[in-house]
């Protein structure tokens, strides 16, 4: 079970737009800067983000980036999994290296652990984060 | 948050070791093969595991290893720490690179999450696992 360093930049650079009011929009480097995510693989994340359907970008001079839906329609799953690939694929008869990991006689813990996991990361949406501590100044 | 290949590699390790009877002692090369864990990997860590205090090894011909406390005193997350380092080491005001990957506007659920993640694994013994059922044969 993996919460990835890239999960948590994408999660970072959302809220730090998802911040934005009226929908204003920002540029990779602003969000680099702020988040302290390298500049390069933020503009990789925030392209995959893209494709996902969880932001939206725009072009040229006056462009960046805004997120795609109400903030109470983005869970922290829905971020991690755009990044990461499928939270939940424990499989006790998988053949794949990363479902061999799991199986055995630990195999139901290793399950219900990522059940549980997944479940807090499902509820965690945008709407939840406290904006105005964190972001007065936006 | 990660649970390492390496821990589940370990875990997988300590609960063949500790499906043995009468303290049998058990060689790297049939807890690797039993387990499909690469040879040379097994044995790094299970020395890690033995400079930790959950296993005993003895050497020569009729040598091995076997775990060293009740298997009800064995956690998952005793294990983990023993090859990972400290599972729930996040800081709001830590400047490492790691302590800062949580922190901002949703450090307070990921301390939470990694509190719960932290007790499941920490309830999690040895004494738990269906021994009877994985390892009929032992």
């Amino acid at each position: 079970m993996q919460i990835s360093r890239k999960a948590l930049y994408a999660i970072k650079a959302i809220i730090y737009l998802s911040a934005a009011k009226n929908k204003k929009l920002c540029t990779i480097t602003e969000i680099a800067e702020k988040e302290s995510i390298p500049r390069e693989y933020m503009a990789k994340i925030l392209k995959e983000l893209t494709q996902k359907g969880l932001l939206v970008s725009y072009r040229g001079v006056q462009g960046g980036y805004r997120i795609n839906k109400a903030r109470e329609e983005i869970s922290f799953l829905n971020i991690l999994e755009a990044v990461q690939g499928p939270f939940n694929k424990l499989s006790s008869t998988g053949t794949s290296e990363e479902a061999k990991l799991y199986q055995g006689a630990s195999f139901d813990f290793w399950k219900d652990l990522h059940q549980v996991v997944g479940d807090k990361l499902g509820k965690m949406t945008l709407g939840k984060i406290d904006y105005a501590k964190f972001y007065p100044e936006k």
